[in-house]
């Protein structure tokens, strides 16, 4: 199975789109939007979580611009607030991908939310001690978390378990632990998945770290990223990586791209 | 322990470096080796194959040409001839790192020799049985290699496995299966080693494949690396790894290289 790209860029907490979200502005995220598919995406994380109070009017809106602008698409539905998450998934037209749901008490009522639906569930390993350190943490959390999803109807072939990527530049275990876990975690029977550049947070020249670590999270049998598609590198090794790893077999699809170049 | 870099580009297999032998012209030779280690090579491989005959005459003349360039610099006599690896051996200042042994018979007089010698060895798990596919029958190979360089008086500090990276385009499996490789065989308490380049061999652009591919290798622990340092994408990825693997502690190499940027 070919890597699961989900495209970051229509989050709030960047300024243009937190911008466009409080002046309505369609322009710039119908432009995200295609932008990000255009170069590969398979689904678009959608994150309007900025201002608390209209989360699910600004969560719905975006759902519908994105929409109007693409048709059926895949949406990652990116909040911790079920009020938004019940007001993003209803306006979507294809399968949604609930971001995220953990082993917290406030996510709760979006485990049970999540098993109302068909949605690909992205889970946090996270939340019953607390922010895990090690893979072996990890791994815990993770168990845990499988378990309370089962117990609310949502069995593991929906689940997505995120392998929790941290800034090496205040923690320098972090990289190789979170490398770990989605070897231990894919154990289990369930798919990974990783938002990428949050390894290379308050370093310089993030590009280079994030396309080198999705490298490495490719060969620990990474499922699904999140990261930016536009940034060509983080393809193009994300398109090595597929040949590297046998996902792309006989290089058939690396060959190809370089031809039409 | 930083990851240790074998300059690669010294090699009779490459034209400019087969007809610069032939000629005995020095310049071509100092010029790759200076440039090399500028560019970061702990260590330069020499090989000089291409004429069976003169092999031990031409690995001695690198051997002298490269030292009276660069005074004491560690060497990889890069050899399957036992008479070659004598001269360029008993040629070097610096401790040298014999290029390499294997399970094949004919290896056995280099083995022996290097049991001679104080020198590093590169152990290729191969020849026991024939050129082993998987991980697991690297793994059998360094095992009976171990052990043979054992009983010969080498101890299996001084030994490095070398992992066998193959290319991508004609299996796709080999790719994984070395990764895989590099962390049991480490599990035997040797170092390991990688030639990273193989990976693609008749592939295009083989540099993003080769910089992919040795992050992949980083994050399996490979001890060493044989490569083109003047190849600045895949440097710079090696800095990433080692910031991303916690070699590079808080990332302070990998913010003082971009500070002076």
């Amino acid at each position: 199975m070919k890597t699961f790209i989900i495209g970051e860029l229509i989050n709030s907490s960047r300024a243009q789109v937190k911008e466009a979200i409080s002046r309505k502005d369609e322009g710039v995220i119908r432009k995200l939007a295609r932008a990000q598919v255009e170069a590969g995406a398979d689904a678009l994380d959608l994150n309007a979580a900025e201002s608390m109070e209209r989360e699910p009017d600004d969560l719905r809106w975006l759902v519908e611009v994105v929409q109007d602008e693409l048709g059926e698409v895949r949406l990652s539905i990116d909040t911790a607030n079920p009020e938004a998450m019940e007001a993003g998934l209803s306006a979507c037209r294809a399968r949604p991908i609930v971001n995220s749901i953990s082993n917290e008490a406030t996510r709760r009522p979006i485990i049970e939310l999540a098993a109302r639906t068909e949605a690909e569930v992205i889970g946090l390993p996270m939340g019953q001690v607390g922010m895990p350190k090690t893979a072996e943490e990890r791994l815990a959390e993770a168990r845990a978390l499988i378990e309370a999803c089962e117990e609310a109807g949502i069995p593991r072939e929906r689940l997505l378990i995120d392998v929790l990527c941290m800034s090496v530049g205040s923690n320098p275990d972090q990289g190789l632990a979170a490398l770990a876990a989605a070897r231990k975690i894919k154990e289990l029977g369930v798919r990974t998945c990783a938002a990428v550049s949050n390894v290379s947070f308050g370093l310089p020249r993030r590009k280079l770290l994030n396309r080198t670590y999705l490298a490495m999270l490719a060969a620990s049998g990474v499922d699904a990223v999140i990261l930016d598609p536009t940034d060509q590198g983080m393809m193009e090794t994300l398109l090595a990586a597929e040949a590297l790893t046998g996902k792309d077999k006989y290089c058939m699809e690396y060959i190809r791209y370089h031809r039409k170049k």
